[in-house]
């Protein structure tokens, strides 16, 4: 028995050419129309911005495949708003190079592109493969499919994303839900000097030390395990409202 | 009885030319020993990025200011690596010109270079004013003078910022300790053709309508309060855990 078709919206912070969102696009045609919109090049420094100064242009580059000239949340909003023939039933941003682990998710284009699929109401989920070279999409491309269709039956809680992060090894041990781990910061700056004497400044010198016990992300990528951590939008501390409700001013 | 110099960092998303940073820093010099590191133009579309790719260059434009040519949150790690004297006692992010409410946290530059003073163990505000023209900075900085004073003495609950918007009006009626409310999207996009008849689209052309009780910080604003609203860093929706736990993949 064939499945429902479904209207899948799928896109990345790292451009309509990068091989992880072709790979993603190609596989999620087993479940659904695939429409891939995604930024014209690279806006992984993007995070989740909508351009508001200047209009954006959105070109047709293949079939079904949308180059916009803006940021990863863009994207979203304008497939969503203008581009699809209707409303998707699943926004699947990825498969990003590299992990989007713990704080990561505070920065991350892949991950805010889900968050804008959240925000308008769309089950979404963000992907990213635990490398820095010789990236194997294969199995996460596999993943996302199962992902996919789980999320397509189960439905996601309310205003609520997945972040998954896939290790990039050839034999994954399993999925393991889990919780956002902490960076452990040190030495964030290193400073030199350029031919003409003038200090230059590169950041991330050490901000590869993680922290968060067994149900963790970063624990669970480490060990081989795809991590599936849900996600939501509402950054109050709601514990400590009435802490602050004490202070007189 | 002199108050004990305390070390604040201050800083934007607008450039440290902008009129909110210098009334932010000068009034703040009531508490505190204050060192302006900004970036040096208008950033407010870079949300929460790390300059990873290139290395940043700081230029020492005033007496202990520093413009960055990079992100508000790389103006923050590199003032807290390199430029300080020591680790600072507060950080201030603001004034910004415009509110930061619901979910602008998640997009905002000013709220991520609190954010990033949070993750690296500072107590840390974001103060915006709600106001698109006629700003009128001066209640603003006097109230960032209380706010930051009251932090300096209660210190915040741990890994928490202060998001503070701020009404622009004559007579403020309060403070308001606050939920984040939600946006209530409605067409969000503007399709116009350009005199070559290629089609082009705005963004954001109806996205101000907010939902949330009185308690959220777009009722407090709206209603002539200052809004504070306690703001954690980490998006692990927990509650949801337990469910996705029982999918099968």
């Amino acid at each position: 028995m064939p499945e429902e078709k479904k209207l899948i919206l799928v896109t990345n912070d790292d451009g309509y050419r990068s091989e992880g969102i072709k790979r993603l696009a190609s596989a999620l045609k087993k479940i659904g129309d695939v429409y891939v919109v995604a930024p014209d090049r690279e806006r992984s420094a993007a995070s989740h911005s909508l351009t508001l100064h200047r209009p954006l242009r959105v070109e047709e580059v293949g079939q079904r495949v949308y180059a916009v000239d803006g940021t990863p949340t863009d994207c979203v909003t304008i497939a969503i708003g203008s581009i699809l023939p209707g409303r998707p039933d699943l926004v699947i941003s990825g498969i990003n190079k590299g992990s989007n682990l713990g704080e990561d998710t505070l920065y991350s284009g892949t991950v805010s592109a889900a968050m804008e699929g959240t925000i308008l109401g769309i089950p979404s989920a963000a992907i990213s493969l635990d490398a820095r070279r010789d990236f194997d999409f294969k199995a996460a491309a596999a993943f996302a499919v199962k992902l996919g269709r789980r999320i397509l039956k189960n439905t996601l809680p309310p205003e609520t994303l997945l972040n998954v992060n896939i290790p990039n090894v050839k034999k994954i041990k399993g999925e393991r839900v889990t919780k956002l781990g902490r960076r452990v910061f040190g030495e964030m700056i290193i400073e030199k000097t350029d031919p003409r004497g003038k200090k230059y400044y590169w950041l991330g010198g050490d901000m590869e030390k993680w922290e968060g016990g067994e149900d963790s992300d970063f624990h669970a990528v480490t060990g081989g395990f795809i991590s599936i951590t849900p996600l939501h939008l509402d950054l109050t501390n709601h514990s400590s409202i009435e802490e602050i409700k004490g202070w007189k001013f």
